[in-house]
């Protein structure tokens, strides 16, 4: 594991309303998960973060989540499997169209915020996922949190699906996240996500709260860009890395369009 | 002119509002034009519609038209010409996902409501439909009011263009439509609508209220379904064509998914 | 019990979209739940329900709900308590400032679809509705259904409540409503859902779907005017109720400006 | 002229979106124009920001704008004048059952952005914003720009009415503003803004782009606090006024609620 990509959000604005630095965080990460109207994002913002992810070689994938600004896609909106599957194939086409517009590609796939945790625990909804990409293009890949249901339903359904771990998180021996309100949930401390990073990506074998480390499969790392905390977190992690010799580079192959 | 189309705008519900009885005006249409989740339309709605089109073998375009649902996309939002291109480039976007989940496809671009009048009157709004039509697709055609300016973008940029007359408006003898405070803009009276259409497709020229009947060009004939009369006219409108041997087929030929 | 109010939720229209007959049920009700630009609703319908009812002496109560108009407010969205009672003061706000505008007055509460579902059974969800309605009016009482933690709520914090019992939905012996997805849930003659309220009224007693009748304490009848059948069923029932010798009348005075 | 009001417009935030630093300009400001829901702010911002006001004794004001929220209420959306009454009224009943709840209460009403333009130049839109103030509450003031239509009509209908002028734009020898296109719109140096509005405030006299310094009348200086500099320049207003032994506080006086 000499590789790895770093994702993050972007393209979370809407309207008048800023989230985060997204050039600043373009030029940390390699991939981009980019909101597509539903949970954040319209039409000018879609159009202007592809074209900054694309002047950078940054590879683009469609963030579709629930259709709820106020909520930020964090609440769960109890939708049929049918919904899910109809809002992440016109999400997913809304940011193609954009892309096209913008001279870009999406190239992936990952849910956001309670679309992604719903994802994560039940393959129904997975599955339904997988059902809209599918049909909306049969060269899109899974981007999907290690050890989920998201991630076997891709994997099940014969896609060239990638697993993603986070910077700033701390693992159960299930493999699962720490759930945000217990100890160990979060790490703040940007030297000390580095150094764990590194370590797994020499060994294989995550650290958990509760046990022995294990092992887990990654090709990405998800870092934040929307605090000044989390930026500079991203930075940090991206120049260890580097200086421990680990290549940063995208999962995926640029195309013509995402340089 | 032994052939033309009828097309109606269809899809406009939104989450439990109904707009029209869409499976009815299917049935006499040959295009349709689906609203795009901007001034009406949801993603259930999108695919159920194009799916109902489909079956059918009715041709769908898209009917891309101002996020305002509150006014239905009938109030002009003034965005910039930039804005216009991305408008249309993500509602097209999200109603070709919607399509690709229904195993239909999106042929033609029919703006809507005020934005259908603002690229009549203004050319650079115009040729902004063009570039985002163009850049989502090349593939696509657009369908323009007879003598409006996006008609006269559309062929300037070499795109196939087809135009379309009202079925229930009057015309002012410089080919625009008679403004809806003034008499004579509409014909309410379906033995009116349809022996007037036979007139103008036997010899090509429409009466005007203001002075001798024009030559006009179309290729399709817009009719309504959001109201029990107006399905009403277009059932008698559809049969009196027939019955006069005109032959009643869409403007495109249906592919395998718009059948 | 001779005298009985009917209630019917109105003003649920948006936009350019229209829901049920309003001008149709508000000559058969005698208090109306109108709809607070939540879930349904705008600021033309708000004012003009309101103004339609007060020129029939029709009583007007808040229906706050969800902020989901995809969902018509019948999704549960997980609110914080907190955020509930934000909701209903600031939905209930703007009806007042509504009814300011066409002289009329709100003088009761009564929570919308999945709020009143999740307020029926969580007391926590109850208390902050009732604290809402309180903070914004000690005047206003709240119509809840009957033998719901809202009407516990309510009575506990010695507001005036009233409670309702629904004309075409069938009753399991706790005195809860029985499940729509379960035979005998609703009923769909009008004949027998008049004979139904006429028989609970005479008697205090409640037939169930699983025992024995029950008593019920109702003070409002809940009628619908969302589809022809539902307003069919709505004119019988008050016309059977009348005939029997049943006062149908609001549970409030109609005040000056409800007249 | 020894005492000054300062206001600023505040809750503008939306969901998870911030907009400038409340805290910080309330700490400023005297007066505040609190979002209602239409081109920004959501329950929880609304009831929020009106405690944080009332907790530092600022007077609280509605602060009404076109819902929509993508442009921020600075598209001119074309409204009936019916509308527009129904817009204020409702909006203004939002914020004040969010006041309801936060202890809070509204004292007067400033228009926001392309309404407040347009309410500056049309009389009859000035009229319908004071005829819906007066009937949600007669004891609502109005804040209205110096100089314009708004509160000419204000004026005209006995209602209390305060002016404003603006911390950091540059006047013409009309007395309105210089429009931003042109040069002299903009006060960047704070300063030089500060220096001109103690040369306003002890003479009477307010410089102009194009002529001779002319009278104006005013009751507080608008501030900005949605950006860094914005804030820096309302610090440096207040302290420099303090200093040239200008008193500042608020043009009503803070009420219970306000306090």
């Amino acid at each position: 594991m000499t590789k790895i990509d770093l994702n993050s959000d972007l393209g979370e604005a809407f309207g008048p309303w800023r989230m985060g630095d997204d050039k600043a965080i373009l030029d940390v990460v390699t991939s981009a998960n980019i909101a597509c109207g539903g949970h954040a994002g319209d039409p000018a913002t879609m159009v202007e973060t592809l074209a900054l992810a694309s002047e950078r070689g940054v590879v683009a994938g469609a963030h579709p989540g629930f259709a709820d600004r106020e909520g930020f896609g964090r609440r769960l909106i109890p939708l049929s499997i049918r919904e899910v599957e109809q809002l992440v194939a016109t999400q997913t086409g809304a940011l193609m169209g954009a892309a096209a517009l913008a001279g870009a590609r999406i190239r992936y796939i990952k849910p956001h915020g309670a679309l992604a945790n719903w994802a994560a625990d039940e393959r129904p909804v997975a599955d339904a996922i997988i059902r809209a990409t599918r049909a909306v293009s049969p060269e899109l890949a899974i981007l999907a949190i290690s050890g989920t249901e998201l991630e076997h339903a891709a994997r099940n359904a014969g896609m060239t699906v990638f697993s993603e771990i986070f910077a700033d998180r701390g693992y159960l021996s299930t493999g699962r996240l720490v759930p945000r309100n217990l100890p160990g949930a979060m790490i703040d401390d940007p030297a000390e996500a580095a150094a764990r990073l590194i370590g797994y990506l020499s060994s294989g074998l995550m650290p958990t709260v509760d046990g022995v480390p294990i092992p887990l499969d990654a090709h990405s790392i998800c870092v934040h860009g929307d605090s000044p905390g989390a930026l500079a977190m991203a930075v940090h992690v991206r120049r260890e890395l580097q200086k421990a010799g680990i290549e940063v580079g995208p999962f995926l192959q640029p195309t013509q369009e995402n340089r």
